[in-house]
């Protein structure tokens, strides 16, 4: 398999990864830190795809990790087409998730005019997990070229 | 470049076009059938996504029929990138925009209990839109292998 900066078990790979954690652990605090988010399905939907993505990036972290410490490859078919897949899903449930959360708050706030005190957080939240999908989208990419490029 | 079902120019690569095509279309049918959507920002996405959604289909769809009936292969590197780019474009804008409309929705007729006569509407517009993202997602994955494995 090729080696470019971003495939499993480089730094830029590594660097991806915790972007990923923090900006999905980012979000997760802003909302939980406002009172009545449950009452929105659209808010727990992203603070459960949130943490699906906080515990998929900080494993594949520490993968990335204790391979740039061993200096092993970790090119194998199998690790990366797992990768693979579970970029691809979680990518897509973070965009799903921080677009109808998105949705909700240009409602509220914008076609309703109603901004509370906690819209700022709201949007912070939104914002950070748009982020976070845009980091898991690029290895999304990376892992679906090294898989596809064989 | 590799040549196998849904690449450019082949049956599958313009059945998956004309179901992109149709679903976007219906959603916008859909849609525009209700009063009032105007109000709400996510539905005016949704439409101008989907809009967008039909054109780059239809277009992509002429080019395949094109190509059956001449009997030509598609598989040119610039051509096969910008298909890939653009499909990966209308797809992302597709997803966030079939999202955000949820979001509203459960909203309103889920958390708010709202439903309103035009309900089924609404939600047949937002299935349409996700069924339109599953076939252009399947044409951008084609695209995208296609491109990787050169």
């Amino acid at each position: 398999m090729k080696d470019f900066p971003g495939t499993p078990g480089t730094f830029t790979a590594l660097t991806l990864r915790v972007l990923q954690f923090s900006f999905a652990a980012g979000s997760i605090v802003c909302i939980t830190t406002t009172p009545g988010f449950f009452e929105y399905t659209a808010l727990c939907y992203l603070i459960a795809s949130m943490g699906l993505q906080v515990i998929w990036s900080f494993g594949i972290a520490l993968f990335d990790a204790k391979a740039l410490i061993t200096k092993k490859i970790l090119h194998n078919l199998v690790l990366v087409s797992l990768f693979a897949i579970g970029d691809w899903v979680t990518g897509m449930l973070s965009l799903a998730a921080a677009s109808a959360s998105a949705g909700l708050l240009i409602l509220y706030f914008r076609d309703l005019g109603k901004c509370q005190s906690d819209c700022l957080k709201y949007w912070m939240s939104v914002t950070l997990a748009f982020m976070s999908w845009v980091m898991i989208e690029i290895s999304s990419l990376i892992m679906f070229w090294l898989l596809a490029a064989g």
